[in-house]
């Protein structure tokens, strides 16, 4: 197999309801579509969702993180290209290129991901998957963004709280992770995405949170452009984490 | 020109982010759907956005009503038709039929638009607009669902208030159409969407509304599965009507 042929591209299109107010795609709609382009070139090669659901297994997003030169304009063409970095035996490691209708690439995303069976919700061997031949398509393309770091907020106090509803849930009863992402930017003000531009964008899933559940929102400053953002539910458990920083 | 040359048809997939805990496709997403299939068919034809904003005149959405026998599955494949069924002076009425995958219709919308001035904000008059070409794509394609009727709300305790955030404003500055869609859906437990499904949803926006509004939500149940919804900003002024049946 060529390395080339180990890419997904996929196009794409940044359509009216999918831009912010400044007319860039937002940065919920990009994870989405990212999302989806794994879940595309996971299906093309057999080692998809679907394919999974038949034997009770289903891939659990880990890590996101997102970094950005540009977005795409409304009603601009673009496209995502998507390959595995790394299979280790839990996790794999997924990279994302985003390249605007010139053909120049503007973003890069690293995402990592675990498989677990739906029965008793423990990790499963991604080496064994398919005979193991999610392997063959472990590419060299490079990535030439920091992998998603480590996270941490000491803040006790919560500057949002938010009670999930009907929108919020996804076919597994969960909240989905691009609602986090919304819920997340929602934090800040208007004033501050006119001003500056998010250039990097992390999002640590830790556990699923349900409809109903009350999400506190903990949010540190760390430096003069980055944030730090840990999500709880219902005043304990950690549900999300993640790191926003603007330029 | 035949009355088929006439119909716009657009494919989509249920994308895994764009159901709902069902495994059905959102109203919101349906929504997002049906105003870009507008948009497509507007342009295609000389008279979509992004010709009108050359000469400094836009679309803006009056109404709309979707009425569903089914909704679309989590990966299914479906399609929107729509075409224009009349055109006034100030207004004109364009329609939509959702097709699944078998080719069977499996539900209808019908919206209403004006054409305004962007300076102005004055209504303009659709029958000179591209040497009153419109007027050649009104197509004789039955819609057999009632148009969006009257929207009457007594009830003056609103039941929600929401601040709107950096994630429902459009590249206008505004709350963007289909936020107003989620937001209404929201106001609903999640039973009511376990027990029942949303078989006719309509929209009524009346005027705008900013970053930083407080929206009030003030419901009235109407017969045993049907809800009227009128939405305040800032306590005063009605910025949208909604009517929600369920079965």
């Amino acid at each position: 197999m060529t390395e080339d042929s180990k890419i997904g591209t996929y196009d794409f299109v940044a359509e009216p309801f999918h831009v912010d107010f400044t007319g860039k795609l937002t940065m919920g709609v990009l994870g989405n579509h990212l999302l989806n382009c794994a879940g595309f070139h996971a299906s093309e090669r057999g080692f998809g969702m679907a394919t999974l659901n038949e034997n009770h297994y289903t891939w659990v997003l880990s890590r996101l993180a997102i970094e950005l030169d540009a977005l795409p304009n409304q009603y601009e063409k673009f496209s995502i290209q998507t390959w595995v970095e790394n299979v280790y035996r839990l996790f794999t490691d997924r990279n994302f290129a985003l390249v605007n209708q010139e053909g120049k690439t503007i973003g890069y995303a690293r995402s990592v991901w675990a498989m677990i069976s739906m029965e008793t919700r423990k990790p499963a061997d991604l080496l064994t998957l398919h005979g193991g031949s999610i392997v063959d398509y472990v590419c060299d393309k490079p990535c030439p963004i920091e992998k998603p770091g480590r996270i941490k907020v000491t803040e006790t106090n919560p500057i949002a709280e938010y009670q999930t509803k009907y929108s919020d849930i996804d076919v597994n009863g969960h909240v989905n992770s691009i609602k986090y992402i919304e819920h997340i930017l929602d934090l800040f003000p208007l004033e501050q995405f006119k001003e500056k531009r998010v250039c990097r964008f992390e999002m640590a899933y830790v556990a699923e949170s349900y409809y109903g559940d009350t999400l506190s929102f903990y949010q540190e400053k760390v430096g003069a452009d980055e944030y730090h953002i840990e999500v709880k539910k219902n005043g304990t458990e950690v549900v999300v984490r993640s790191k926003v920083i603007f330029e």
